[in-house]
């Protein structure tokens, strides 16, 4: 279902961009395990707008409620539900946009599926804003994963065309991702980052948009674990991963370069480490091998769109009137959704990953 | 679950590469479809290795027997079973690496999370064998797609470094298509197709091999189906398609150039054509917005790794004697495996556009 | 999983007895349906505690509160959430049976499985109090169902010893429905209903517990909806209905009356109505023929369990000393759950039915 | 899906009853786990008809052919895959019934579901003959439970109005349950057994047929295995069960006569047993409390409705020519499905059982 995902973690996510509510039920979760809440608000400010001059000036504060799941401040095997309430909606922004669909917004599809009932304001469930609730789940996923050695970062690879370091998909590790979650520009090229910026306030002062590519890396998950053909680690990332509004591309390990290699160069040999344990020299495969893990790191880079709303006049249709019109879109929007992602990439990897564990 | 894949059209996969058979079965098929089944073996025979000197020698006639699901030619609403019996195994030839696993296969995890009871011959249920039966199920969906007016055709975008011309997005139609379908090696610049027989031939002379990008096309799927977040068209495409073995990226519309775009150049503006339909001016978005459809031609290319078995002697280690070891692959294997995985890649398609209208 | 179900039709529930909320999303509802929520309210207010002498009076107002999934009160195609706070909860009154659990509970198995982390408190997640928001999802089912013209209705077919009549299963009709629905002790024959509830309070003043019998009635579902084998109309309302806390037995048409009949006294014969529709003489089949509905009305007849909380002291184990002991337990409790159950099963059946037609 | 079921251990199931084989896929079955196929083949002979007088004499020898899934005798994590081929269908035999739907079978509303594409031969896929593919997937899995410690046995509780003694729900074990295996009329009373084959042979004598009752339970299933709400282990064999053609009633322990029961007669009182494991007096509960094992015998009945194919003249409908009809239907058939569907009720219950506990 649209809504719902996960095998032995299963996730329910509900609301619109204007409901009273948003949030999540999470079904699968251990019982017994302490939920650090304090820690699951830091994460959601990661992703929270406005927050600097780069995101939407809509704000959100975005605290979450525990409606159910949880006995003396640990999980109890029953539903754990989590809300957030809509603060700051502005609906009366959105009133031109029901008759005229905004450009690479789900605005028309959405408008043929629901016969034209579809809640327009902020895109409905179709909007960027249904990523809180993932991000609650993925941040609730990773505290249980972090107890059992796993540890998830990503960062912004590029921003047009201006290109961050990759991961280093060998030696990656804790002290480089833990860096990169306590900055508020997440890039591992410092100046590479500030770069970007630029690019985003250009666009932003042109009132355009700009895309971008995120990198994520997981180390620490066990080899073993996954499945073969429809159910692998790559599957059900991929699934979850296009649920991210503007996600258009995905490749795992050297991805879209490995088309252009030989075997011989792209082939990652095994050896045994100091250590005893079984490794790879090079890892072209990204931690995955027929859709299970190897132990390495799983390394992934996916591609955002630039934000499909821009200020600057467009070309679109009337569905009433039948007949081209032109559209400006008022309303505050991320010049760059890409900076905003990089928790939600990490929130749903953690989800796929925790479920192979359970 | 792994084998098992879909939702108003639900297919289950069953065999392994060296098993008494393989084989499909298909749930969901509406009642009183006429199933043409020399178009599904003329289908499986694009796939058949064996045919020129780019495949494996590994002969298999691959001649599906129909087990259950038809009554007087036509479905008849019981799950369509479809098998084929595996003649041509050559089981010794994967003595050593039960021991040694190969690098860049699915042994080492297989192993691991089998406990070692896992079948190594040719891969086991790993083996791209079992895009067989994908086949299977994907021809027989294409029929039934293309009674309703919805064609898919893919091609060889690149092998190496020697790039295809792409599809038109906006222009892409049944004329372009069925010349692809016709082909033996299906490009859309006959140069450059022979240009890629060389790159595979030299890689194969040198007992190497090569990677390339696959580039696929639907027209004629209606606008407004789909569904939001997980369930979208981009995730469900993704979910099967990374069910290919060898598959490790995948990109819809303009895909990773996205992300270098600014917004005003990447959206699509909406118009009514002079037929009253809506179109967008360009098709960056691929056919598809909020994961659901728009009617315009749904466009994807997905990367493949260099075929991993390789003649080279190559790094590896001994499960058993937990030392690094050498290993050299014997047995037939594709140089490329692109040319075959272009009609699973059409097939894999077909499946998931047919189970949304259902 | 455990609070999740349903294919077209998605619910989930969440909550437990004495968390902050408990609730339901449903994803599937089509998009345009105008929800008369004080319909629901009305509803919610038949399973309501508290409104007589012969129910629990633990006192909820149980006001249900839209979370998602409205636009202009239609729903718009995202998931409908709706949300009880829960006011009421007396926690104090289960410390004891944290450690010795009351017989007939599921508090040791829920002890087992969930390492003794499961909230006890009200019977956590395994409480009858769950069934509140499977009520709400059945109250939105039903008013979709009653604009296509199908009607459920169900009343108390026998309480301890005293029986009431029968549903006619050819002649029920709305008119023996709707009068169900208005009593507040539903029962066809009213002195039976008189005698019933002489049954519960002296079971009460005996601090006891009585069980019973429900039978429940769907006309107007058309014939042709429903699948073979595991997905008939039989197997999801069987899963569904198992899902009420108490409910032992159930059975369909003749059910276990059948198993004394011969084939030629229980067989239905078809027949042209006057109308020119296919019906049955008699209906033994209970509506449903290899999991498909025939178009005759459907019947079922659920067994509930006294209700397990009895105020006379029992035997049971202590967890924590390993070591038999007495039990007494406190709170306040229905003591028949059937008359509280009957709009449960209404709404059950409901939302299965429901499923089957989108 | 309808012919799909399971989580953990997913079942599929192919054919109808003359197509060209049936069987069934089984993904999930651990790797390593020894198949001891002759074990099987004699379960497969407790359902196979054509033994006695009293049972069709359609004589299918129903060897089934592994055709995938195994490696050195061994499971090896790919999907177990069996097929049956038909040889014995005199397809002849049912001309006349694709227009003249038989009374109390499936013919009708599977007519309307497929828009009269069904396969009305032998009821094609609603036919009695899909228990065979369940009782090979059962087979496999009551090996595997074995192993673990947990056995399933079924008796003929009631064939008409002769009853069986019923299982002692406290003291069932291994020897009485080994000893109802072994024989070919499955009861605990002898003399009961007599009773009941005079009343089959009556019905057959009389061209009629009659129903039934069966009671099934298993040993040794571990307490603290199952799920609340909708997936618990009442709610799982409810769904699978309800798939075997003719089963029209279902109860767990006491069932329906738990409707007629004080509370504080029908508690089940926790106790020590003196192996220090907690037990109850008392097995109204039927081991099964909230969807979880209590780790005592779970004990379940299934009413069958009498084989609704009989020799005698029935009143139908022609479809074609819309008006009422005679219908006398040829071929042979069971005049009770009870014996036969003894080891399907097992069948059934292991799959559910092992699909927890993996």
């Amino acid at each position: 279902m649209s809504f719902n995902i996960g095998d032995h973690l299963h996730i329910t996510i509900f609301g619109q961009s204007h409901s009273k509510a948003i949030g999540v039920v999470m079904e699968g979760i251990p019982a017994g395990e302490m939920i650090n809440f304090s820690a699951v608000e830091n994460f959601m400010a990661r992703r929270a707008p406005g927050k600097n001059a780069l995101t939407t000036t809509r704000n959100e504060p975005d605290l979450p409620v525990i409606l159910s799941g949880l006995n003396n401040e640990r999980t109890c095997g029953a539903p754990l539900c989590m809300m957030i309430e809509n603060h700051d909606p502005r609906s009366k922004d959105y009133a031109e946009i029901q008759d005229v669909p905004r450009p690479m917004h789900a605005d028309y599809p959405a408008y043929l599926k629901s016969g034209g009932f579809n809640d327009i304001r902020g895109g409905g469930p179709y909007s960027g804003r249904m990523t809180a609730p993932l991000c609650l789940a993925g941040a609730v996923c990773l505290q249980i994963l972090a107890k059992r050695g796993i540890k998830i970062a990503a960062h912004i690879a590029s921003i047009a065309d201006v290109q961050d370091l990759l991961f280093d998909p060998i030696c990656v590790d804790a002290f480089v991702m833990d860096s990169l979650l306590a900055r508020s520009f997440p890039v591992l090229d410092e100046n590479a980052g500030e770069n970007m910026q630029v690019k985003v306030q250009e666009a932003k002062a042109d009132q355009d948009s700009v895309g971008g590519v995120i990198e994520a890396c997981a180390i620490g998950f066990p080899a073993g674990y996954g499945d073969p053909m429809f159910d692998g680690l790559e599957n059900r990332l991929a699934q979850i991963l296009f649920g991210i509004p503007a996600l258009k591309g995905l490749e795992f390990g050297a991805g879209f370069s490995s088309a252009k290699m030989r075997g011989s160069e792209h082939n990652d040999a095994f050896y045994f480490s100091e250590k005893g344990e079984i490794r790879t020299r090079t890892n072209h495969h990204g931690g995955i091998l027929g859709g299970i893990s190897t132990g390495m790191p799983i390394i992934l880079r996916a591609a955002f769109k630039p934000t499909p709303s821009i200020g600057k006049e467009q070309d679109s249709v009337s569905l009433s009137r039948k007949e081209n019109t032109k559209l400006k879109i008022q309303g505050r929007h991320d010049p760059c959704v890409v900076l905003r992602a990089v928790p939600v990439v990490e929130a749903a990897i953690a989800i796929v990953l925790l479920d192979y564990l359970l």
